[in-house]
């Protein structure tokens, strides 16, 4: 073995949901949404030309930082974007991580927080749920050197009441906490609420899920002056141009729809709850889903096998096979359409079973 | 002062080049290529939908790296993509400069290499160019952990022969040596044809300059499936969804269409040589240039002032204001039309001052 390679960086990666092709599929694996960007997004996708990409974009991105100023009734300077809510998460494990103490985070949780910490050699240590998946506030009282939890979290769609969050900041005055706020738009109560009172707090937003520009990859984070000039301070140091002029323009575009929004992530909410009721009558459990997604199991069906039936009958969800998980299936919300062949499948193949 | 502000990564952050908005300026400061992407990219993007973007993109970036195999005659397993070549650049210094030993680098660069091993605390020591601003390639000779230069060299544009290139590689067979050819389409010898030979070779190449594309940030690099998949490893350690679809789906159109890409940087590096002309005649002194770029200085005159007399006619070059670099500017070769116009300036400004 050649030297060099004794110094390569170990790591353990992250893996994607399945990001399967072509048509006739339903595909409820990766949380996206089922409906398209906002209109405007299209309208200035027409009026973007080739010969635009030959200058470099704005590195401040100052027009999309500003929309979304407007938009949470902020500053442009509480505003930090990156390509995707990872890119901004891993950027603040860097930035803000740096102690020697442990960084605490729930045991049941979005399976990247373990990966990013192995990365940056972050130490780190698991608080675990409850019996019913639930994030206990006094868990977080230990000494540490920066908390990060999703809210909703993940994959469960459990939210945390405002209060609760609240707890845990008045607890940790010391440290960054990072709310992951990925699903916040499908009816949680955001922490931007916080950010008045909180200087040490981050709230991490995405366009991937209530925007449905997973394509584009634009996530945000809101926070104090002093917080945001640290993470643009490190990204500085990484890339300058972190976000491309189509992330830019149309990102943009997308937050100036608020009707849209509204519009959307509320069919979403309701078709959740509709295909809730139908799950609950055909035997399915889960926990309340404030998310895009609902966790399902059922005491009469193997959740892999059940996953397996799904994927030969084109319907892709996300299964986690190790733990607490592995009874569970998470699928996405998608049309009131995919659900309705989603539920019949699932029907026949509970009376086949 | 909160405790939390202790924990924060302190860097020095990079300082991109100005990118000054609005029309009727001539913008040859941060060497983009003043002609558009190949006609193929305009036609996909009319192509493109905004509903294509509800979903995540290839996190393999598939096509993107097939048609870059195709075009470098590698196979897919040789070639990493990520966010502009300073993703790329990035990535691989925290990939593979984890050893005790300094990274070795010429102290007249890319001044972005600093700031990356600032980032991750990589100890590094920079050797000096000559007095001709050459890189010696026995000052590579000494106990190093990993190699990366330039080539050809920023802010100088002078290109290393081959030769050179595989001496530093023969005497570094034990750490990762970095080939950064961002500027290699405009006259000088790639170190791709070395890759068979060195599996500890990277070149990394970018889509900004040759292919019009700055505004899209694409940058790749080409090694041993080995050392590619060292990096595939880290970055799905980081973030999993990095190029969005218009890059993926752009690129690959862009990378298809030789003849374009032949016929523009050709008639960059006549417009180069036909400058650099005019230039010595108006008693401008450089470095032979195998880049987009010129980096000039006059006996005559001051180079900041010369720097602030250029901006007010609304034109832009980059000036680095300190040490061996200050009597200099650097010049992006634009269209022939624009070099007229500079020139024109300059023989004014000559004859005035």
């Amino acid at each position: 073995m050649a030297n060099w390679e004794d110094w390569i960086r170990r790591t353990e990666p992250y893996v994607p949901g399945e990001q399967p092709r072509g048509d006739r599929l339903i595909k409820l694996n990766t949380n996206e949404n089922p409906y398209p960007p906002a209109p405007g997004v299209q309208k200035a996708l027409e009026r973007m030309r080739a010969e635009d990409f030959r200058k470099y974009p704005d590195p401040e991105a100052s027009a999309l930082k500003a929309a979304l100023a407007g938009r949470y009734r902020l500053t442009p300077e509480q505003i930090f974007v990156g390509v995707g809510s990872d890119d901004v998460l891993a950027m603040a494990f860097l930035t803000f991580f740096n102690s020697s103490r442990p960084v605490l985070f729930p045991d049941i949780t979005y399976s990247f927080y373990p990966v990013w910490a192995g990365l940056f050699r972050i130490p780190y240590e698991t608080a675990p749920l409850d019996e019913q998946f639930c994030l206990r506030p006094e868990d977080y009282r230990r000494e540490n050197g920066g908390i990060v939890f999703p809210n909703p979290n993940a994959p469960t769609g459990l939210c945390l009441p405002l209060e609760a969050v609240e707890d845990i900041l008045r607890h940790n005055r010391d440290v960054v906490v990072i709310v992951d706020e990925a699903y916040i738009d499908f009816g949680g109560e955001s922490a931007v609420c916080l950010l008045d009172r909180y200087e040490n707090l981050l709230v991490v937003q995405t366009f991937s899920k209530s925007r449905s520009m997973a394509g584009l990859r634009i996530g945000f984070a809101m926070g104090s002056p002093k917080l945001i000039r640290a993470l643009e301070n490190v990204k500085f140091a990484y890339n300058s141009y972190t976000l491309n002029l189509p992330s830019l323009v149309l990102g943009t575009e997308a937050v100036k729809d608020e009707a849209y929004f509204q519009e959307t992530t509320g069919r979403i909410v309701r078709t959740r709850e509709k295909t809730a009721g139908r799950l609950r009558q055909l035997g399915f459990q889960f926990p309340d889903s404030r998310a895009n997604f609902l966790f399902i199991t059922h005491e009469k069906a193997d959740a892999a096998r059940l996953y397996e039936a799904l994927k030969e009958a084109r319907i892709y969800v996300r299964y986690f096979p190790s733990g607490r998980l592995a009874p569970y299936l998470r699928m996405t919300i998608g049309t009131d359409e995919e659900m309705e062949q989603v539920l019949a499948f699932l029907e026949d193949y509970l009376r086949r079973n």
